[in-house]
């Protein structure tokens, strides 16, 4: 390991990769180089108009990532916060050893708060303080855990956790692609593609995998207002990915649905409550209503490490809300007067009962009661 | 009347006032001068960020901006019509006498052709020509009308549909006052306020009554889009007479109805079938479930200029699509893969079974049904 003490915009010798292009595979964020090495993501602020690649050498830069959205989607985010616990060790390591972990983890602590309402973030956060204390626990009590060793570890730890979670996207594609209509449409809300996992994605797996096996489908994305990541990210990775999308208004969706052209909806989750109820990205919630409304079917599809099994229902889980200028002036267009109040809640949560099942890297929870998803997510990691 | 030979481009010595500023009421559209004069109107494409003023003088600019909608609102773009079949006179009366009519009438029809959708367009301008037909047919058999007599009829008739919207506009207002809830929230939808008709509004008019009688409530506007009508025009309109309103984007209504924050929908209409069914701007449908999956009243405001008795039910209501660009390009920024395909209806229609009552200026039809649209409604101009 190089050494700790060094400045943290240290930078290392290796030219960092474009994560786009790695054997073609869309990955928004991941680590290049060695334990001295730092996290390089897509800034997705900017997409699809530009394509920047971003180092985060420290915490603080991760967090500004996490906060400002650059990184975003709660499997990606996970990821994001997995990777900068490394970093966390690197900034911890500077002072005595002996107060390293108390270190680590209140830095660990400040990074998994950059957002409130995605469970993987604090799930990924929390996995690497294990992993750190661990470490430390298992050194002779005569001496404290070596720093460079704590690293290394957290780095294996990380990247597990970025495969993992590739993994399960690939499972969730796997269970889900049935569903998927043969020569119909599908909807799907924001982003819960490549960009929003460590690869592949969530809601749009099943479409993946559908399209890999050559079947016929029209995806509908719906802008996803305030910051319109249906519009730049999930229509930009659908047309990428050679997948027929047509880009609609939130408001539209109820007509799409209406003239029939959809017969399946699937979105992608932030943090899953023990019952089933599933804060998203706001919209979410009257998606669920209209497609109930017209008798389609509608789907949430995440990971376990999206399951929040300590909040029994969805009404505890704390909903961000964001500045209203986002509303206001989006991407710096004045388009409402200037002093106008606005509500600007990031999520909302979808009750249960709207949901016919979860796609889980384990199989679909269907129907979505706290009976299945126990038998199904009872053991998280 | 001056020459009618006189190019289209010629402007009346009276400089145009500004409609906005007339004894403090906010008028969107209006004749000035005599019927040499003009329409005047605030170009709506720019609010809030900039108030001005364009001029009409032939009927290709007010084609054009009703095509563009600088004027929009289905009863103010009636009103723009009405003053346009002042111009299409000046511009049939280049010619033999005797071919007048026919001149007109076939300017009129092109004029009534800008937008497919709202009923008030074609209502106003078949009214012209009616006045227009009447005049001729009274004249002597052996003399054709007297251009300057009809453009005087004309302009008197425009003026009349221009009061009569206003007069329609403050009895909405009262008959839909005590549906505001004290203390409480209401919602509305795109504009259809002041902006939209010749004065006062629709869906607005009841909010105004309610809060020129010292009521205090919240209206929640939906931003629209794409064009963002909510955003520009109606929290601008009602933060400029002093109405409490939050902006929110249009994914963010159920959320909000879900929160009891509101307890009553209000939206305006562009056209009504016999038998109730609404077409309105894209997603009132969508709204019109939520606040039936939420069991909150929803109402409908129009005049019964509005109504278009000879559709029996909103499926044969023409639906106008709108340019991709409108999506993907918003206000100029590129928010999407330039190429990516979208949907884009201006419209769609609420079935008669998801509204509570339709306030009109003759009172409010409750429940929505044919027989008593008929008796409401029954006797149209």
């Amino acid at each position: 390991m190089a050494d700790p003490r060094l400045p943290t915009t240290f930078i290392s010798g290796s030219r960092a990769g474009d994560p786009l292009l790695t054997d073609g595979v869309l990955r928004p964020i991941d680590w290049t180089g060695d334990v001295d090495g730092c996290i390089v993501m897509i800034d997705q602020t900017l997409l699809p108009n530009e394509r920047r690649i971003i180092e985060c050498r420290d915490t603080r830069s991760v967090h500004d990532a996490i906060r400002r959205l650059a990184v975003r989607g709660a499997p990606a985010i996970g990821v994001a916060g997995a990777f900068g616990a490394i970093l966390a060790a690197r900034e911890a390591a500077i002072g005595d050893r002996t107060g390293f972990l108390q270190r680590f983890n209140a830095i660990c602590d400040h990074l998994a708060a950059a957002r409130p309402t995605g469970a993987n973030l604090r799930w990924a956060v929390n996995r690497m303080k294990h992993r750190a204390a661990s470490i430390c626990t298992s050194s002779s009590p005569s001496a404290a855990a070596d720093p460079c060793e704590i690293a290394r570890a957290l780095l294996n730890e990380a990247r597990a956790i970025r495969d993992e979670d590739a993994a399960m996207c690939r499972a969730i594609g796997r269970f889900g692609e049935p569903l998927i209509p043969d020569g119909g449409g599908v909807m799907t809300y924001c982003n819960a593609g490549a960009l929003a996992t460590a690869e592949y994605g969530t809601a749009l797996a099943p479409m993946y995998e559908a399209q890999s096996r050559g079947r016929r489908f029209t995806v509908f994305a719906n802008e996803t207002r305030p910051l319109l990541q249906g519009a730049r990210l999930t229509a930009w990775e659908l047309s990428r990915a050679g997948v027929d999308v047509v880009l609609i208004c939130d408001n539209m969706a109820a007509q799409v649905m209406k003239e029939r052209r959809v017969q399946l909806v699937i979105t992608g989750a932030d943090r899953i409550a023990a019952n089933g109820d599933t804060a998203n990205k706001i919209g979410t919630y009257g998606l669920a209503q209209l497609a109930r409304a017209h008798d389609i079917p509608f789907y949430v599809a995440a990971p376990s490490s999206t399951f929040d099994l300590s909040i029994a229902a969805g009404d505890a889980i704390p909903i961000e809300q964001r500045d209203p200028g986002e509303i206001r002036e989006p991407f710096g267009v004045s388009i409402a007067p200037k002093m106008v109040s606005c509500y600007c809640p990031a999520f909302d949560v979808t009750p249960a009962e709207l949901i016919r099942g979860i796609i889980t890297e384990r199989g679909i929870i269907h129907p979505v009661t706290p009976a299945r998803v126990a038998a199904m997510i009872g053991h998280q990691v």
